[in-house]
This record gives structure tokens, C-alpha cells and sequence, in this order.
């Protein structure tokens, strides 16, 4: 989730609804902010240190790192009387903006003790209130150049938001003793998980992308028009049970079943079961580490932290296939859904059973779903101009688009047009699977 | 071009077609052997050795596998009498087929001084023979299941022969004495290259994909309806004159213009230039590595030797962007095209310049065009059943799609709809750069 | 400082010594735990974290390790009410003693979060309390077999008292923040280094080796009889203001002044400078990093934290050479030495000027002084039976001897027979160099 | 073997000498350059390209090396008329001698196919005519000059005989057909190894290295003093039997038995036997590649291919250790030996059974033998002046001594005061063990 985003023009033009704005955006500031914190709550000082691999970040960079975001590309530029807090946090901090200078060292951002936990904090107070003060004092024409870089910090620091949960299971993944991050118990699991049914699509034009209202990320954009054949898509998720089934059927021993690069990794990486999977003690079932400690592996749980190399042999094993990401959306705005969307928000802090519903479940929330499609442009991308649009389009090179969030991401930074993006060989994220096949 | 191929089964199929076919098969079985080892003429035993980097095969392991393909799926299975050479060559020759058993690691291909080039003509000879009974004298029902299998082993040996090519000029260039791989003089060029023009082509629904005359990859199917907006295409590709001038402007020194990961690969490899240039010894123009030997960069010949990622940065920086494979082949079918192909026949071992002419030049042969699509599946896609089919998708991932053809491929072994596929850093086929627009 | 030591025999024995031996041990032990937990003094929790390169350990692994120590070798075996702390430490916190047991991925030490600081002092708390009561209270049978490990424990945790202090350096030194560990001021230089001198030695057998009173590590075993020839040694050790003429005289860039290894590794580290140097932000001059932070290179002050390759290197470029370990001892205890050692109690935090006097200097504290010797066993050399012995000579591969202690060693803990050894590569340790020549 | 040679001094001086030594060194010249091209007698063009790992020369190139010596190093200085073969050769067959310039990365010899075979034994044909006419014809003065090099260059190319022998076998070894060098039988084995007894050896001071009669390499020098402990040594070289029942008693599983670098190797590696051994097909009996192609390993033979790890790890095993190389060469000097060595030109290709004679065996031809010393200076030692000698100390580090010789070493190249060396890993070699003990 590396994407920079860039506000859709239309969203928030027009001038009532400036007027009307200020307080919406310093409510949603305040909110967001203060949810960075209170995922953290339960941690201790030695918990934002650690970088357990490269792709992972330590907490207090997150914390750090947004905060940065909102000094660098508002109060710098738009608070004449701000006083930047650190002037090594700019090199700290930045993330991978080249135009906006040099940076430390992505996968050294584990051997900082300093700048301490209380001190990030504190870092986040001085930008929180010099925000806050921008957000509600500047003047109008000020205003109306913060707001849509405003809008972009929000969704950007939602989107750290998901990471800091998501890097803080393999913190805790990494370590011997096992830590669970919430002391609270699971919710029992009350539903078997339903049959999968396969729910049909016509073939011919559609439209895909952001259509012009809210906020949306450059990559969404522009909205297209594509040609699909007729296909069908599993109505829930592929389980954990199922998943079993896959790897009893030797599906880990199977070349056949794999892409090469996909098998190849397979073989370096010794990988027999999903991430974060192990076998109990007495070497009979499936455990697997988990936000709450070790557990059971549910079968009626849909299976998570699988690559898009896993998906896709599964896939080929069921004899199905991964859906491309415009049969997904087209999936998603055409049907109506029946059930509750499984964001953080919910509190569930894992990706939870289908129920016995009709109709196509579980595209929102609980795991993204790994695509068949490569992460590339659409037709007429324009990546914005300046420093912030500047790399939007710079990751679209071996990746994989996956759609519909998952039980870590805030239910406000999610949309059906949103397109998510990462390697095939990443497993760290809460990412599933979803079949699809030819009609 | 790892791509295994499959009949596309109208092709071949009717009686009459049959009854002709031996012929017609015996005559190119002929020719197609006879060039593979017209390509190696010039070359001592020396040079069939070496393996200069892992993606390079010696040449005489090039010479083996294609044999051992037809011993493999032709002999073994349908010459009963037929005696294998020399039972280690299963092991020595198989490149990657999994379900017909073990081989040799194909980065160690460098390392066998046996066999010897002389035992491996002798296993030419010897599959030759064998193959030639086995297409002139087999039984029809036997020759109706030979047939199939025997195209594809052509057009699999007519592949091996543009890596021949290919791989003994990196071979050659590794080395310091720099060693010609012919000693005829390259032609004068006589053309200034023509100013590009821009080709303009509508929107709406098209199909792309074969369809269904004559023999085609398997990767190629089944043709399918797409959607496209209306572009523009350029009229001919991108010289080296034009090249240099995107060097001269620090091309290769802003990262702007470049994705994140062709720029993390520009950085690791200290790349300045494309594959195979340097700088004269007076530091002052630029000369490069061809068949030839060491020879000036001309400023009117199509750019070569370039990776994807360099495509797509030149294209940024030319404001300008690559083709998407459909727009390529629509603009390849739908416009008279007014030059002769640049192919392996022509003897020009290089990209000529463009001519005058007007319309779209130089869309075959010359260079292989990197295009914007990574190389997926095209929508109802199946790999064919059998060892032979087995493996046809299963390089489908970070990979990018190049079309029609360079200066080194067999004219009969092109068309149109031909998916040749690379990863975005390979720069040491004959790969160039056309380019496209939004309207 | 990998070694394993082990209790000279003579050294304890005696049945008086044993009497008057629960109260001085009982004194030792309090005081060199204190000394470990009075290191961290100022430090913050974050600090204890990480691990800036594989060599180096979290500093809460140093606290925990030194009593994992106790718990595994005195308190387990020898006091039957103990109670283990937490069963996961005994894999957390073994660091290479496999016939105790599993460990630990050491360079994984710094990606552990938890346990938390808080802990370790809690876990330090129960050993202590444990281990006193064991001291005082066991019976003259146990504590006859306790005493001898009771001091190998002492010197052990001495051993990382100087490690904690190397490594917080390097931990400091890797973060841009480049934080001080002291904020005391140090003393102004008063002295310039007076010029060296050489000192003679003659040739003849002598012995080497610990002699029989007091600690010693098995690998200073056995005393024995070694021919020397004569030789000069240098009266102190190598100031900075030498090396940054070696610098200056491009020691550097000349291969021919390098062992062959030693230019290799010069190379692929690309050094320039000992290990913590920088140039100053003018690039007019050599500044470093110190435990007091950032400060000028001080001509007069030995200069450290350089490799063996480069001491090698440095005195080949002056004609001279590196002692031998026994040209070293036998100058150690054949001399009167006119000078004060510079131990970690002198509370320096780094090496000091020589002064004016006669004779040889500098030969115990300041900086380890690398030896042209490999470090192999001694003649008649046993390692001792069981788990504590059983690893003490395994290191000796490879690896080069060093003597005297440095200004981060405790006094208590250093002699002349102390043999150190590190890998010709290292350079983050408080190294050094002494000359030597042939007559 | 990368020592340089240097001349000793009084070896030729003397005029007399002088005189008849043109033939002396003509004749030796003849029959040194001859052998290097006997031993690639039955080899084909394909064999001398190959390089099978980075340690490994391809065979043209030590056949182009040894003459590019006597070229750079004697044509070049001492022969004005003489014409360069070709310029690009003193770039790609310099082997590390930095003042003579750059050169060919040593790891990519086996990319070269250029120069021809054909057009190295030219190379050589050229380089031998105009030597022979420098030593038949030179001056006197020019004679004095070239004769200490010419000697150098005799016994570099010695080095390099053993070596090609050492690199044939394999690149014969990673080719899975697994050709043999010689089409000659073994002959058959006819006594059984005799049981090892302990020859004794007293303490005192003893004089080691060269003593001033005929050539020695620098590293060989002065001669010098040492004490030695009483020692024992063993009357014969540890056999394949011996080594069967080391590994059969769990000798690779046991980490105890070695040092944690060779046990942190044989794990990386996965070492389970000496380098070459394989189990038969039934997986009941150890078989091993030899020059002779796959045979049984017979019991009574010299273990062989053993590095020094291993070799460190059987004596561990044995009650026993490997004797420095003081002891070694004071044995082999204070010892009437038996038996006749076994070197190159017995033609036995393998190391040979003792037999049942009493004293020392063995200690010359067969296989060198490991000794427990690190390849240091002797003490006094001096690097000689200029190009030649100008590396001969530069490779005294992380290596151990190896004394006595090997069945592919030639007779004349050996004396019991040599030096070899290898690093502690290094198994291509025929490299074996012996053992001593403590009195």
C-alpha cells in the first residue's frame, strides 16, 4: 500500500461545501489522529522499535512518518509560523519522496532507538495542533489548497493505520514468546461457514473506475470503459477448511499447480501452509499465530495471509480461477450484498465466516482478494503533477491489484473502485481468496 | 521465450491437408535443422561452450534440447524402433519440462565439456534420421498425431535459433578480445530515418487474439473481444539518435521518469546506456557491441538492447507512453503496412533505419517493441492438456509482452499476434521502443 | 570475546581460601552485577532494543544472557528450590552452548520486543536474590563445586560489561541522530604524545602462559616454553596524528601495503578510515564518533577502532611490523611499566595520550592491541570436560590475538597472559596498534 | 597455491655454476613446458574452457598463465627483440599481480571461448622460441639476470601442473556424465593398509625452513629457532577405512567434534563425506570420482579431498590433533622414511595404501597433508623486492599450512621444507590427514 493519493477534483470543489468543511475536517482530523494512538494503546516503548523484515515498519515510524506528511506537505508550505519540531526528522521521516529530499534507509528504520516513543509523541502533539490551528484559521484561499493535501493525509494515514496492525502481528510473529496484541477473547464462532455458490455475470461493456463523487486515490482514476466476457464468482470466500483440503491434497508438492516464479519462491521459502500457520505440538492440527495470541485455525474462518502465488495455485487446484479486477468490481457495484462489511471498525481483528445468506458475501472487509490482474495504469492515467502525485504511478510494475479491504482497514478509507496493490509473493498483509470462472 | 507452443487444432486438421502435409512437413523439417547449424558455421568448438550469464544457453546445448524435443515427444513416443542416443541427454537437455522428469540446473549449463560439439552433431544426425522415417513412413493415424507435435517442434527449434543469436553475441561481448560473430561488412546505411509521424486509431470494441489459420502459439488464444480508446501510434521506432539525446538530457540520472523498481535496477546495475554501448576510447562518441564487432552507433537505427524499464522511461520522458498489446496488434492489422520486414533472413543482423514512406514502418522485425501489457492470460484461456501444454501459462507473472518480431527471428515464425514476453530488466535481446498517445 | 573461560585449578583450592572466599565472592558478585545495570544508567528502554549489525547484541540481551549464565550453570544444577524465571529464556538467551540446548537466532536478537526491559531487571532481580543465597547459605560441598564457576560467571559478565559499552556505540553510531552516551564533558587533552621510542628485547626461550596464580582462561593454558628472536617493540601505541599520515600517504589506495584478504575486504567495505570516522562537514577534517558524541579526531590520542588488515597495512607502510602475542607478553611482564592503565574505572571512555616518561606505555587498557598471531591453542593445550569447557577452544579459526584490555575493560578483569581474539575484519571493538621490528 | 617463488640467493650464484646451467635450464625448460602438454594429452578442445567454480582455472588459461609468466617476467625485460603475442593476453592472463596491471576477474575465466586452444598452444610455441633462444644465447650478464627467474617461472609452472590435474578432475566432477581423465586402469591394490603406530619425537629447540642448498620459495625462509614439546606422530596417513568408521560413528552430526566456523561450513555446505564420495545406487557403499572416473573407495587407501575442518574434526574424534607444521617438518627431517613418495610421475593419479614397513611412511607424495598451524611469516621474514616477490606474504591469512606433497605433484617440485597453503574450507585438492599427539 506504498500508493500515493490524489484528490479527485470534483470532490471537493464548489464553494458551500468549503464553508461547511472546516469543522468536517477537523472533526475527521481529530478522529483520525487519535485512532493512530489508541491502536497503540496496549503497547509498551520496546514495541515500536522493532523492524521484524524489511517490509515491515516499527510503530513509532508510522506514528512519525504521518505526522511527517502533514508538516511536510501543509504546514511547511501553508503555516508560515510553524516551527519544524526536528530538522532530522524531514530525513527520518520521509518515506520514498525523492523531490522532497534524501531519506533514511528503508530497511535500517529498525536501528533507531531515538528518537524516542515519547518523543514521537510528542512530535504528534506539535503537528497536531499547528493542524488544527491551520484547519480552522487560515484564511480561504488557504484553505482551499490545505483541504485536498488534507484529505490525502487522512487517507494516507489510514492507510498506516492497517500496516501498524498489520506489522505489529509480525513483530509478535518473529518472536519466540508469541505475544498476542489484544488481551480481549475472540467472539466464539457461532456460524458453519455457508456452501459456496457461484453467482452469474453477462458479458459486454461496462464502466470501471471512480465515478466523480468522494475522495479516490489517482490510480482509480480515469473511469473506463471495458469489455467482459460472461463469468461467475464464488459467493464467499474460500475458507480455511477448504484451504486444508488444498494442502492435504499435497497442493504445496505440486508444480503443476504453481506459476514458475510462484513455485520457485514456494521452494526458497519452504512455505507449506499460509503465513503464520503452524502445526501444534503434537504435530495433528493447524494452529496459527494470530492478533490474540496463538489459536485453532477455523475452518469456518476464511484463509488469510496467503500470497498471490498461493491464490492463484489454489484457484487452479479447484478447478477456478482468480477474477480479474474489473469482473470484481463490476461484481461489487452490480449485486446487492447482504451482509455487514468486516472492517476495523468492527473490532473483530480477523476475517470472520460467511452466514447462510443468498447473494454475494464478504467483498468488503475480512480479507483483500487477491486479482488475476497486474497492477498497471488505466487507459489516460495521468499521474498528478508536484511532489505528492509525483510517484503515484511509479509502482505499477510486479504487482497484483487486490480489491475490498479487510478487517484492518478503517471502513472509511474503503470503496469498491479502490485499488490495492503488492507482490505476489507478500503474505504478510490479511490478503484471501475469492474464486471466479468462465461461464 | 520460454513460451511451449501448442497446434492451434483447425490448423492442421482434414484429410487432404494430411495427404500433402508429409511433403510439405519433411521439406521444412529440412530447412529448419539445416539453419539451425547454418547459424553456427563460423564458430569453433570453443565458442559452443560458454554460458555467459544464466539466462544464456552454450550454443551447443541450444543444438541438443531442440533434438531432444523431437527425440522427447516425437520419437520416443511414436518410432518404436527408434534407439535413443545416449540416455543421459534426457537429463543434460531438458529445460524446464517437470512431468517429463529431472534436469540438469540451468545455470550450471556452462559448466560441461562433454559432450563434445562433434557427439552432439552426431545426435543431430541421428534424431534427423529418425525423424525423417518417422514423418515420410509412419502410418497415417500415426503422422495425424505426429503432425501437431512436429509444428510446434519447429516453431520450438525457429526460437532457439533467435537465442542462438542472441546469446553468442553476449557471449562475444563478455569477452574482452570482443570477438565478430561474422566477418561480412554490414551494409552502408544509406537512409536518414524518417521524422515520426502519428498514426491515429478509434475507439470501440476489437478483437485480438489468432484466428484459427495456421499454426499458433497457445498463448495467442482464444481471440476475444477488448475494448479500446482511441490512440495513436508512432510511425516508426525510436532511433538512436533520439536515444542519445534522452542521455544527453540526464535520462538516466532522474528518477522521475522512471518506475520505482526500473530505477532500484538502473541503480544496481550502474546502467548508463543500452546493453552493449560504451564509449570510444576517447571517451567522446558512442560505439557498441553488434554481430559485427565494435562498431559507431548510428544515429538513424532503431534503438536496441534496451529492458522495458528503459522503454518506459524513455516514453515518460518523450511524453509520450508504450503501446498496449491490443493496440499494437490492432494498429498492426488494421494499417497497410508500406516496408518489407527486417527478419533472420535478410542477413541484416541488425535494425535498419526507417525510410521515408509514408503509413506504419517497420512494425515487423527490426527489434521486438516493449509494450505497457504485463503478459497474462487473455479472457477464456486454457493451457492444453499434456506434458507439452502443461507449461504454457506458467510464466504468466512479472512479466512484460513484446511484439513483432526482430532482425534475428525466422520470418516464418512471426505474425501479428505473436506474444513473445520478457521481464522488464532483460536487455540482452533485440528489444527497441515504439511509441504511443492518448488522443 | 567469544570465549568460554575456565577456572584455573590451583587458583581456589585450599580449604582456608574457601572460608574467607562466600564473603569476597558475595562482594564480587554484588559489585559486578551492579557495574552491568550502573552501564545502563542513562540510557532509555529503546535503547536496549536493537541490534545494529550481527555482531553486536540488544543491550537488555547482554543483561539477560550474563544471568541466564547463573540460572543454567549454578542455580539449576546446585540450588534445588530455585525456580526458573521463564522456561522460554533458556532458548531466548543461550548464546552458543548447544549441548544446553537449542537458541536463539543471533542475529536475530534485535527483533525482539519482548521480553521488555522491565522484565530483564525483574529476571536479573530473581537471579541475584537466588544466587546470593547460594554463595552464603550453600553447603561447603556445593559451594566448593560453585566457587569455580561462580568465578567464571564473574569474568564472563565482565566480558560483556565491555561489550555493552562497544555496542551502544555502534548502535549510536548507525543512527543519523548520533546520540552521545555520556553527557560528561571529557577532560581537555593536556599532553602531546611524546615520540615513540623502541625498547629491546633479547632472544632466548622463555615461557608464556598463565602461571598459576589467580583467574585465568583455559585457553592462556598451559605455561609453556617458546624461542624468540630479538626484537624491538614500539614504547606506545599508534596515535591518530600517525594514522592520518598513513591516510594522507593514500595507505588507502596502495594494494601493495594490504595483505590480499585485507584489500578485498578494503574494497567491498570501501573504508577510507577507521571504523567511526567522518569527515567534517567542510571535508577540511577528520572527525568521529565517540561514546561522548560527535568530536574532533585528537592527534595525540591512540588511534582505534581499526581492523587488523589495516594495523597490518599501517605498519608495513612504516617499516615496522605487529608484535607476536609472545613478543607481546614477554614485554608485558619483562618490563617496568612507568604509566597508569586506562581501565573502564578510570571512566576515560577512551583511549589517552602517552606521556613523557620512559619506558613502555600504554601496554594495559586504552586499546586492544591487534597481534600478528593467530589465535591457536597453546602446546599441551586440553579444553575442559563438560558443558562450560566443552566450546573453549572452538573458535580458534581464523581469528587474530589481541592484548591488554581497553578503556572499556574492567581492571579486575584484564592480565598479561589475557588472550582476545576477534576476526582480522573487525573493527568495532576498541582496537588498536603497537609496533614491533626485528633487530 | 598462489605463493610467488623467490630465488634463494646462494642457489646459482658461483660462476662455474653459471656455465653449465644453460643447458641445465634449457634442458628443464624443455621438459617442464613439454609435461604441462602431456597431461592434456587426451583432452579435447571442450575440456579447457570449462571453469567449475570460482577456485578452478580452465586449462587454457593455466596453459596461456605459465607462459604469460616467462613473457611479462623474462621476454619482455630481457629479450629486446622479442614481439609481443598479442597485447590483450597480459590482460587476461595475468593471474593478481597488481603492479603489472589490471586483469581478467579470476571468476570469469570460464566465459572466454577466445582465445582458441589452438591459439594458446601457438601462444605457447611463440613464448618457448624465443625462451629457449634467451636462455641459449643471452649474455652473461642478461644470463645472471634471467636465471633466478627462469627458476621461479619453472617451479610456478609446477604449481600450475598440479593444479591442472587438481581443476581437471573437477570439472570432470560437476559434469553429470562424469568423465573420466584417464582411459588407463588403476592397478589392482595390493596390500592392505598396515595398522598406525606412534613414532616419538623429543622436546628442545630445532631449526626449521629452508637451509641454503638449491631453490626454495621466500615463504620457506630464513630458517630459524623453535621449541617443540615432546610429540608423537603417526606412522602413516589416515586411511578411507578409518574415515568410514568416523563418519559411520556420527562424525558429521557432531557438532562437539568441531570448530564452530567448519561445523557452521559443513552445515551451509551439507557436507556428509569427503568432497567426490557419493553413495552407490543401492545407497550401501561409498563410491567417488576419481581420475579414473567413479570407483569403490577402497579402505586401505589415503582418505582424500578432506578440508582442513574436516580433518581437524577426525583427529578431535581420534584422541589425537594434527601436528604443526614444525613438528611435521622436524619429523620428515630426523626420520629415515622407508618408503618411496608417491608423486606425479609414478603415475598412480590417487594417493597409495601404506605398507607394512616399519617407520615413517607416506610423509612425501600422496596426499598434503593438513597441518594445525596458520600460514604465517617466519620469523625475520622479508618480502623480496619488485614485481615477483612483491606478493609473496600477501596471502598470510585465514589459511593453514599443508606439508609433503601430493600424487599429482611433480617429484622435483618437492622438499620437506614447502609450504603450501589453503584456506580451512578448500577440498578440491588432494589433501589428506595425519595425525600427532601429545607425549
Amino acid at each position: 500500500m506504498g500508493s500515493v493519493v490524489v484528490q479527485n477534483p470534483q470532490s471537493i470543489s464548489g464553494e458551500s461545501a468549503v464553508a461547511g468543511s472546516r469543522n468536517h475536517y477537523l472533526d475527521r482530523f481529530k478522529a483520525v489522529r487519535a485512532y493512530s494512538e489508541a491502536i497503540c494503546d496496549k503497547l509498551v516503548n520496546e514495541d515500536f522499535v522493532v523492524q521484524s523484515m524489511p517490509d515491515v515498519s516499527p510503530l513509532k515510524w508510522h506514528l512519525a512518518h504521518t505526522s511527517w506528511f502533514f508538516e511536510t506537505f501543509l504546514l511547511k508550505p501553508h503555516a508560515p509560523q510553524y516551527e519544524e519540531f526536528d530538522p532530522h526528522f524531514a530525513y527520518l521521516f520521509n518515506s520514498y519522496y525523492v523531490t522532497v529530499g534524501d531519506r533514511h534507509c528503508r530497511q535500517n528504520r529498525g536501528l533507531l532507538s531515538r528518537p524516542t516513543v515519547e518523543n514521537v509523541y510528542r512530535y504528534r502533539g506539535h503537528v497536531d495542533r499547528a493542524m488544527r490551528r491551520l484547519i480552522s484559521d487560515s484564511d480561504s484561499a488557504v484553505f482551499d489548497r490545505v483541504a485536498p493535501v488534507l484529505e490525502i493525509g487522512l487517507n494516507h494515514e489510514q492507510q498506516h493505520q492497517e500496516l501498524m496492525l498489520t506489522d505489529i502481528k509480525h513483530v509478535f510473529w518473529v518472536n519466540p514468546l508469541r505475544p498476542a496484541y489484544t488481551d480481549r477473547k475472540p467472539d466464539a464462532e457461532c456460524a458453519a461457514a455457508a456452501g459456496m455458490k457461484w453467482i452469474r455475470f453477462n458479458a459486454g461493456n461496462r464502466k470501471i473506475g471512480h465515478d466523480g463523487d468522494g475522495f479516490a486515490f489517482d490510480n482509480e482514476l480515469p473511469r473506463h470503459t471495458v469489455y467482459v466476457n460472461a463469468f461467475e464468482l464464488g459467493s464467499r470466500l474460500v475458507t480455511n477448511g477448504e484451504y486444508k483440503r488444498f494442502i492435504a491434497d499435497h497442493g504445496y508438492e505440486r508444480p503443476k499447480l504453481w506459476l514458475s516464479l510462484g513455485w520457485a519462491t514456494r521452494q526458497q521459502e519452504q512455505w507449506t501452509a499460509p503465513l503464520y500457520w503452524l502445526k501444534s505440538p503434537d504435530a495433528d492440527q493447524w494452529i496459527h499465530h494470530t492478533l490474540f495470541g496463538l489459536r485453532d485455525v477455523a475452518d469456518d474462518e476464511p484463509v488469510c495471509h496467503v500470497s498471490f502465488f498461493e491464490a492463484d495455485a489454489f484457484a487452479r487446484w479447484a478447478n477456478a480461477r482468480l477474477a480479474t479486477e474489473a469482473e470484481w468490481e463490476i461484481a461489487a457495484v452490480e449485486t446487492e450484498r447482504p451482509d455487514t462489511p468486516n472492517f476495523a471498525e468492527s473490532l473483530s481483528c480477523r476475517p470472520l465466516p460467511a452466514t447462510d445468506q443468498p447473494g454475494l458475501q464478504q467483498m468488503l472487509g475480512h480479507v483483500w482478494e487477491w486479482t488475476a490482474s497486474a497492477y498497471l495504469a488505466y487507459p489516460g492515467y495521468r499521474p498528478p503533477p508536484g511532489a505528492l502525485g509525483e510517484y503515484n504511478g511509479k509502482f505499477m510494475c510486479n504487482q497484483f491489484v487486490l480489491r475490498g479491504g479487510s478487517c484492518v482497514t478503517p471502513a472509511s478509507h474503503m470503496r469498491p473502485t479502490y485499488r490495492n496493490f503488492f507482490t505476489p509473493d507478500a503474505r504478510w498483509q490479511f490478503t484471501g481468496i475469492r474464486l471466479a470462472r468462465d461461464v
